[in-house]
């Protein structure tokens, strides 16, 4: 049996009154906009009936009642996905929404053993501040960090600025407690940096995006709060030489590298178009920037070591000039430019986002490569910028000046098949950091690796064999009635 | 159907010759010592052939010859695995033994992406001095280096002296090629730091011991050689002092924090005792030592860092003495110490060894409570040990002096039950890096997370219905003839 074929029922009022009967009147809620849109407005969402639970317990008992009932779920949590797995499609069985948003509490910080325990519906700039009262840092950081929840984040295994130097959603969490499909609650929050006690189920939740279960809390990682910070604007001739000052960044400053972001010369424009406010501290803005932002301890002296990568890498010919904030507001200024970048994306509007990664070397040659293939489609605006110290690229792709964004969908379509081709000839990730969810389901099984196809049908009807989590992500859909 | 309830069958010379007609001569093996036995003598072993192939290609025909057939399979790579996972004993059904002897190239290194591919077969150290030969570190580190092979320390996601500063093994992996049950081929060897299409079956199959399938390469992660290095051995009052170091050492040395290794008294005195050519370099052997090791880039001074950290923990009262390595020799001499000590232990000869965690903060209740618990069944000699930054001890327990040490079984049980009863009371693993193997199998069924393993058997079920790799590791093996 694959998983989705068995047939699923939409919500009832039977099935409704069944779970107000046995739930706290306060777990049910209104079927507000936030439950049927996301960010992008990419899909026209549904719901049978919101249900907020409080506990962990209560949660079991909605995924019990779920199961016996063949009703699908999509769990949901602060709704800034970006590829439609928290959103069911109208056409689809009527599903219950479950939303973490009532479970926020902090259950736990351990500073001496930089652990924080966290429930799915916590914030997470909330889990920064938690973290920075004890004098620690929570290093997951990105553009919708005052509204993601904690139990979005790792079902997507969210990713974000930091992810050089301190891992992902994954890589930072330590232990979970989720409900998984048959109801079972599975409380494992250890507080453990290694625990080698059978397989790991932690990284197989994380990322599954609601499909192998519901992750109601995680035991967290914390870091010590770098001492001393320091933030350089440096222009670079091209890609290749970007990708040069990567590893010219760790061979300079190694441990204390937090991250590198790419700019470009049209990112800048649609930042000065789109969003005058923003100020940009360059008078000529070039075609390439890399923003090198370090964190370092109390010996060490980010600015010097700035000034150093400096010097090596223009008399590398690697960069060609460059700026060095000078104060905490001038860091801040040189953040907001990268930081803007995917609002002013928005005012201009793009045909088609890409959010890829590929071989760090491979970066030049891709760039190369998929600016031709695009310009073998139409006269296009190509604004590729993101995480480029650990390979993950946005590469979005707009309309000429003038003309509006209502290309037809079949451009659009075609600018993403030609860059996902390109993306998979290159062995690199259609995905690199918001997940499958439901808009990349067909690319998934267009590029994904067959044998782990295979194994992840396999994996999910094992789990989940009436297929209720979140039908229609990540693996496909088979069970419309 | 429960995995393993199907029946297996044992090799035949019938099944044999069909194998001898379709693999290269070379592919065939000697049913050497090493297959039979493990490092610490808990097991007979048996093979009843033992085929070591070349490429992935032929693991692939070994895989569905013996899916065919039913034929359970040991998955073999260095053989220094401590809990058994290599060995079938004597009695169950007689398996192919599948070494990665043969498959030990490195087949590409990217210095400037920090990456390199390593078949199987290759042995740690190997993987070592490749990446130094590009001014690069693969921080793996353990004592069986110089044997273990990658696709072993993946399979039980491995640990050892670093993983404080860069993860262990499963976080060292980027993308592997195995084999998995159905004789499937999975080539998934990206060299990408971010990648979020579909679930993480690299981290499932990365420390599932074999029982998931067969890795036969792996893309691994290398970092930035650190330019200097800095090591202080320093005497602590007790193991609560100890736990403050840690916490210390964070603030004051931030990123560039090494390994923090614990070192008893007792393990001193082992030491002297069955390994007087180890210098130890104190007079007074104190109660318990940390070992604190830095590696930083060239713009910070480690010894400065390490007396920095001795006057502060010295003024806190965490530290009563302290050494600082003043040469590359004298560091050698103090890492010495550290690593003798297992060899020290096996000369005195344990009663019982434990390979737990705990959270870093319960470390110094655990100890005091474990003593008395131990002293209740006995009198016995402790040493407790390893890597304490994080939270992971070796708590071994040996006989007093001039007792041998052939305590009665019973006595070594009952020490173990004590031991993992009382870390499993403190919410620790039993086992933090060693895996489970077939030695911990039934305390995994006694301690586990009920839903984990609930879940790893469906899971188990769904990947290897037949119940051919490696039955009897990690879960328990119903199927003997």
């Amino acid at each position: 049996m694959r998983p989705g074929t068995s047939m699923l029922n939409a919500v009832t009022e039977e099935f409704a009154a069944r779970l107000r009967a046995t739930l706290p009147a306060r777990s049910f809620c209104e079927t507000d906009r936030n439950y049927l849109e996301e960010p992008r407005g990419n899909y026209r969402g549904q719901a049978g009936l919101v249900v907020a639970p409080g506990t962990v317990e209560e949660v079991a008992v909605i995924i019990r009642a779920a199961s016996e009932a063949r009703v699908p779920i999509v769990p949901y949590a602060g709704g800034t996905g970006l590829v439609g797995g928290q959103i069911s499609p109208v056409g689809e069985p009527l599903p219950l929404v479950l939303s973490m948003r009532r479970m926020t509490a902090i259950r736990d910080v351990h500073p001496e053993e930089n652990t924080i325990i966290a429930e799915a519906g916590v914030v997470l700039s909330e889990v920064q501040d938690a973290a920075r009262a004890v004098d620690r840092i929570f290093p997951l950081s990105l553009a919708s960090e005052g509204s993601a929840r904690i139990g979005g984040l790792l079902g997507t295994n969210a990713g974000g600025i930091n992810v050089l130097r301190y891992g992902g959603a994954r890589e930072l969490c330590l232990g979970l407690e989720a409900v998984l499909p048959s109801g079972t609650v599975w409380q494992d929050l250890k507080r453990l940096r290694k625990d080698n006690t059978g397989y790991d189920l932690k990284s197989l939740l994380v990322g599954s995006e609601g499909t192998l279960g519901v992750i109601t809390a995680a035991c967290l990682r914390l870091f010590p709060r770098p001492i001393a910070k320091g933030t350089a604007l440096l222009t670079v001739r091209d890609p290749k030489a970007a990708v040069e000052l990567v590893s010219l960044s760790g061979d300079i400053v190694g441990e204390g590298l937090s991250a590198l972001e790419l700019v470009s010369g049209t990112g800048l424009r649609f930042l000065a178009e789109t969003m005058p406010q923003v100020r940009i501290p360059l008078s000529e803005p070039p075609d390439w920037l890399v923003l090198v932002d370090l964190g370092v301890s109390a010996d060490r002296n980010p600015a010097k070591l700035l000034e150093t990568l400096y010097a090596r890498a223009h008399d590398a010919g690697i960069v060609t000039d460059g700026l060095l904030a000078q104060s905490e507001a001038q860091r801040a200024e040189f953040w907001s430019v990268r930081e803007s970048i995917p609002e002013a994306n928005r005012r201009v509007g793009a045909i088609s986002s890409h959010d890829i990664s590929l071989p760090l070397g491979s970066i030049p040659e891709f760039i190369a490569r998929a600016g031709k293939v695009i310009a073998a489609i139409g006269d296009f605006r190509i604004n590729c910028f993101g995480h480029l110290g650990d390979g993950n690229l946005h590469y979005n792709v707009f309309p000429q000046i003038g003309r509006i964004a209502t290309a037809p969908a079949t451009t659009g379509n075609a600018v993403r098949r030609a860059v996902h081709d390109l993306v998979s000839e290159m062995d690199g990730s259609i995905s690199a950091e918001h997940g499958i969810g439901r808009l990349k389901v067909e690319d998934l099984e267009r590029y994904g690796n067959s044998a782990k196809l295979e194994a992840m049908r396999a994996i999910k009807n094992a789990l989940d064999p009436l297929g209720i989590m979140n039908p229609g992500a990540v693996l496909s859909f088979a069970g419309k009635t």
